[in-house]
């Protein structure tokens, strides 16, 4: 039986500088319904990834802009918790929202537009929970590293840091994704640095090549977009891979790592339900219904 | 005596398309002491301008330098307001602070860094003040404008913009303060659109140059920072004017002013303080003591 | 008459940094025909305006666009020398060209593609004409001043620096004029720096906003693109005046020149024609044919 | 024996899209000495490879810089043919060095800063070889690919085009390397597309893990500097790998090439010297033969 109540060991070596583990995580830019995440999570577990990342409230520049689902997000993935194993990251946007998302996210990610949010940050710096930091696509990596500073010096040292594309006057991709950048921040703190091919690029033709590259040059970790129908998603479907793109993705990812003795990580962060006893779920019993 | 509990006709005219006054906001970066702002203040009212700025709550980049004096400037604002007529701009970092900067506050401004923050914004919207809402330094005009729309959404329409330089690649000066693209923002809303050269260049020759270009564009007016003495500010102080500076450009900005027929704003908002009674101060009483 | 053979005193007081007259350049981007170029070069005289601009050879990012009259332009600028006062000024973008641009050319501008050409410059740098030389719309002010000192280094020190906007993310227009650049590179050098808010800003809209705060900030001139028709122009168009909307443009430049004790340069360069008389000239008997 | 006075047909393989050999050039910033050259010569012949980079006229910001070895480093190169088989590559600055380089060159380079000049491209078209054309630290995408047509509209094909990093706000590396953008110059052409991550890092420490990035995208090879002493190198020492760094990722890229079933090309082109007879050769009897 897993270790509870605690982050078990192999997941704490995501913050320990030698041998870490690769990160992958991957699911949709927003949770579209019970469906739709289901069928993420299920591909998540055939592989035996660990780590589903779901939008719950979403930043979007244009605020009439499909905002996510908000609340209803929260019930779907409380449910499928009691179902799946895995660990589930969400970006928060307001300090005021930490304590209704507690209950269901295990690694809090702060997206591009909030690095800068110091109070945001102040407020995660005091939870036990690993924060995703996400760099701003206008930040130097200098600030980058300020911002995870922010986090220390209120408490919390688990911190995993993600490139994600930087804005350039180039405009045939979405962002220009910086890996070198990725790189110094990696020479210069001690804390995992992954990357984010799917908002880096903006096309999903490059995702691919572009996380073989991070993986190649020795990053820490990826975070993928998929779709069961990318071009049915409600945001972001032009950047997100569908299932069989993500496991040709996932293939040639693994032949990289093995050259270099590398695996992706499968464990489980448990602290959030300390109480819940995984031997008596059923995934048989999920109920699917259209929300 | 003058109009008490709703925002003077004047002032209402700020974000009115057409005989648009210009808008002079001068300040410190930062409220270091009583006398500081004292001074500061006295200056303002020599000139016949009635709106003063200055930092509480600092956003800083790195988390080592120094915040702002947070309650205690808020104490200094308040007394500072028993003896002198102004409208106080203020940064606001975070939803939570609204309630204890509102008494003391007439705009409220969100920086650079937080323009992509829309739940600030969201609430920021809800209120009665009008907002100075900073273009980020990586905001493309049309993300600017969809900021403001989220304001508007949430039903405040009294918005100034302001530009106050872009991050490029070059580096002698701060920022790239970009006019053009204020003069864009201006061709595209209905809203007055002004520039923060001290930002803009973080270079204290520049700021008068500047500030009389953005003037000569026919941009809606300026934010300075001044500080009676630059080189000894806890924050800024490359690119602050002091008096001596600042009184030379007001000469030369009126100068250009007169030529096209504009004058600087000189009314104050009241809505703030509904009973207080003007009439009643005695500047001569104010007590200074250091802090 | 006229100082012939030699630079005359007032021009050459353009590279001298106290009390330095105003420069404006103004003419289309490319040279179309007789007529076109007849046209703008009346409405120069008009004004009292030495400078013609006009494009012999262009720069274009697509091979297939229209790359100048070439030769043919030539003849026009060598027949309308006969009648009219003109300082001409051209690019060139190769060092086998100035052989043929001598004899009409003089000033010669180095495009913004063409300051990194180290090889043309050294060549320009042994001429004995004035070089307006461009910035790179990608170069550091450093740069742009390194690029200056290869022309010292050569021999010449008739150098008018170009600021016509630099490549950033913002894409509402077409470049971002980075006037406190500009600024910069006059407080390094001693040189003349003047302004190209047509290139600048891509958007005939913005150009006389943005010279006029060009001539607020100080700068030393300006570069306006001007023709006949701009709706009907064979390059550069969109961001072209028409003669109405120049002559408003010259009406508000030279209020604010005025209030500042400065003056629109109106002498001419002779070197190029020793041995014209220009009192021989007969302007009425100009033929004008489309060619 | 090999075939003379045209491309052998392996060569021409670069220039066809489908199973394209991977090219890696190597080599000195500039050619300093004859020692150096044939250090760097020795290590690419003991590693099979087959193409030689080193600067003859170099392009340099400050003019007082070092400006390459020129006629001496033409003589150097030509001893060097005689003993050892390279394609050799370098930078043209000027059309005019067409006929003194002609002779040595292989491959001529057109440089991050010469990409905009259309009249060298227009020369250079008209040659019978390759082209390594660099996209300009400030070109979009299109406008690269509008450079190698200029090449092809004067009637040269054999284009390689090679990403080194653009310019944008991250200072902590010299450029951003852009991959993506590097991936989609490849989808939008036919032509190869290599890096160059010595100039797109300016870091040595950055240059191993940004090649296999870009080895593991798919993009066609790579333009590595290596000197025998960096530390001692007149020119970008600091982004140059050593012997033993660079014998260590040729080991890692060979890892990665055999994943993807792709080989290092180790060809030569032989037109320049059709009278050479190579049999005579006698530098310790290498045996050249195609694989």
């Amino acid at each position: 039986m897993k270790n509870k109540g605690t982050m078990n060991t192999r997941i704490s070596s995501l913050f320990q500088k030698s041998k870490r583990p690769f990160i992958l995580i991957a699911g949709p830019c927003s949770i579209e319904s019970k469906e739709q995440i289901y069928q993420v999570t299920e591909i998540l577990t055939e592989e035996n990834l660990s780590f589903l990342r779901g939008g719950i409230h979403k930043m979007r520049t244009n605020p009439h802009s499909f905002q996510g689902l908000g609340e209803q997000a929260i019930d779907i993935i409380k449910n499928l918790k009691d179902s799946h194993d895995f660990n589930f990251v969400s970006e928060i946007t307001d300090p005021r929202q930490i304590e209704v998302l507690s209950p269901i996210v295990d690694i809090f990610q702060v997206g591009t537009r909030n690095m800068y949010n110091y109070e945001l940050l102040k407020e995660l710096g005091k939870q036990q929970k690993p924060v995703l930091l996400k760099r701003a696509f206008s930040a130097k990596v200098t600030e980058w590293l300020m911002a995870a500073e922010y986090l220390i010096q209120s408490g919390n040292e688990q911190i995993i840091l993600c490139e994600r594309g930087i804005r350039t006057f180039e405009t045939s991709t979405r962002n220009t994704l910086d890996l070198s950048g990725a790189l110094i921040a990696k020479e210069k703190s001690s804390l995992p640095v992954i990357v984010d091919p799917s908002h880096g690029t903006g096309k999903s033709s490059l995702v691919t090549p572009m996380a073989l590259a991070a993986t190649a040059a020795g990053l820490d970790g990826l975070l993928i977009e998929i779709h069961p129908e990318p071009e049915k998603a409600m945001s972001d479907g032009y950047q997100s891979l569908n299932f069989i793109q993500f496991k040709q993705l996932l293939k040639q990812l693994r032949k990289i790592l093995a050259s270099v003795d590398r695996k992706i990580e499968s464990g489980f962060f448990y602290e959030n339900f300390p109480d819940r006893d995984t031997s008596e779920r059923n995934k048989e019993n999920i109920q699917l219904h259209s929300s």
